[in-house]
């Protein structure tokens, strides 16, 4: 039967200050709000699997998962390794229950507008591992040359929101500008979400393959849990990309154009939240005096004003705020660094 | 006898949001951590005048204003009326207890480095004050082609830190960016720094002259202070530049380099606090990350962190959060405007 696993173990930092080691992104409401974006992705696997729905999480985030969701099971990973391991930890641990089980892995980190097309794409993926016992993937139709994610390359151009799934040629890595404008143009590519369909014995199957040592540790932790904390540490941390899918000989993908978007960094705000007449996305108490194009963010009633400001992040959230140029969004993961090294970790 | 008068009832709307209704900025330490505008007035004005300082101030101001400075007498306007008012009605009141009353009127916005260059010329100036019954200003020796200050026209070049007092031709109102200059390069003009002295009935005679209304209603005051609220609303608002000094027969000057600056906006941090290797004058809770030039203001243990930023002014202060451009930092009172117009008066 259909098992939906739910990603939810990272740390977001690139959505500091908002994302904290104890509250990471997926617990906020970020793309809705009022909506959490671990919560937003288990309703669309309590849809697509008959509320049968394990969610992969970290120690640190278990209290703050569990209160948000409750009744929800959690699968805890001792320290992160990546999701080639977390992967294949659910994978062992449904099969232990179920043989014939069957898994849609979806991460956390995502906004869906369409959620009615993303369960019906999620839909022809699962009957496609079901009947051709391949990994089906989710092929997101690109809407800009983004560069900041992997891509899968079709054999042939396909529409979108089909019924069936084609055949994917090759995983290919983030590209440049060029080469992303190339494959928008092509309708050959499409961007891979992260997001998969696999019966779990084949997920096994595939690990013992590519990846034996983790295929044969997330077995022994499915029978016996209490030994995850000594082996799970030593596992390979590598992605379930690399580590599995860009080796696999035959993949394919359901080609969806359902509104997905990664939740990377505070750049992708405006494509969640939109924006006013003069291009700014403002959430919370906020003044914008002749300014455009700018994401800003207020937790409280702490007032951000800004006064001729273009381009800019402003973040204000609990005891920290941050100020960025929204094309450096992705350096965040800077100011974590200076943290860390600085010994504020207290701000992390 | 001397006495020293502080004028320290603004507003200070340009360092918003650290200058409040309630707590302006002459009531902030912007210049000196621990020292308030306000108190580095009064201690130059206690040196100078043997501890006869009279405070101007405004009703709103002044529990603050006591709590900072006990003892110190305070004269409060019931509403403000600009700096003659301000000075006419200190001039009166000292005038009616002390006929010989010689003023140094020091404005509580400002910053000085050399406090004992700043007393010496005080004393020169009201030294020529005494003598020659004439108004005598501090010229500040430009260190900048500034075009945010007025200007006193000498009749020849001077030294400065001198001991005796120069002829001033005229005032000049705030120069374009060329004419500034070539001021600078002729060395015949200096900084109106809103600082002078002069004798009490000096100051009444020329109120008198150039605003009689003003000259019968402080003296109105100054017999019987319970009249101020109904008579000193209806006072013209203007400043004691434009409705004496610049009518005045005879001005001298006494020429200063003594390190003195307006606290005007944010964009004069830099001179007075300093800054670091990469440009930037950071107080407080702060992280810049690959950025220069920037004024960047925390009053409490939240943390701003910036990447990859230059030239802004950012600073938190209570409940609010400024972000400008510091070549814009004049244009802060477009948030105090805007604030007010939309109903969010409790961020002023």
């Amino acid at each position: 039967v259909r098992h939906a696993v739910i990603l939810a173990g990272g740390s977001g930092t690139r959505l500091w200050p908002a994302s904290r080691r104890a509250r990471p992104k997926q617990l906020l409401a970020l793309a809705r709000p009022g909506e959490s974006l671990v919560a937003a992705a288990t309703a669309i696997g309590r849809a697509i699997a008959h509320d049968r729905v394990l969610l992969v999480t970290a120690e640190a985030q278990v209290e703050a998962t569990r209160a948000m969701l409750p009744g929800i099971e959690l699968l805890v990973e001792p320290v992160g390794r990546n999701t080639a391991a977390a992967v294949g930890l659910a994978g062992a641990t449904l099969a232990q229950r179920d043989p014939d089980a069957v898994l849609a892995v979806l991460p956390a980190d995502q906004h869906v507008t369409d959620r009615h097309g993303f369960e019906r794409a999620l839909d022809t993926a699962l009957a496609a591992a079901e009947a051709e016992d391949v990994i089906a993937t989710i092929g997101i139709t690109p809407t800009r040359p983004e560069t900041g994610f992997g891509w899968l390359e079709l054999a042939v151009p396909s529409e979108s929101n089909v019924t069936r799934a084609v055949e994917v040629l090759r995983f290919v890595e983030k590209p440049d500008r060029a080469t992303a404008e190339a494959y928008v143009a092509s309708g050959r590519y499409l961007w891979n979400a992260g997001i998969f369909c696999l019966r779990a014995s084949r997920l096994l199957a595939e690990l013992d393959v590519h990846l034996p040592a983790t295929g044969r540790a997330v077995r022994e932790i499915a029978r016996d849990p209490s030994v995850a904390r000594s082996l799970y540490p030593s596992l390979p941390s590598v992605s379930f990309d690399h580590g599995v899918m860009e080796k696999v000989s035959r993949i394919v993908a359901v080609p969806a154009a359902i509104g997905w978007d990664d939740v990377g960094s505070w750049a992708a705000l405006p494509a969640m939240r939109g924006t006013d007449a003069s291009g700014n996305t403002c959430v919370g108490a906020t003044l914008v005096v002749e300014g455009h194009n700018n994401v800003i963010v207020s937790d409280d009633a702490t007032l951000i004003a800004t006064v001729g400001i273009d381009d800019l992040v402003v973040v204000k959230s609990g005891d920290a705020i941050l100020v960025v140029h929204k094309d450096r969004a992705q350096e965040v993961r800077k100011v974590i660094d200076a943290l860390s090294s600085k010994g504020l970790a207290r701000y992390l």
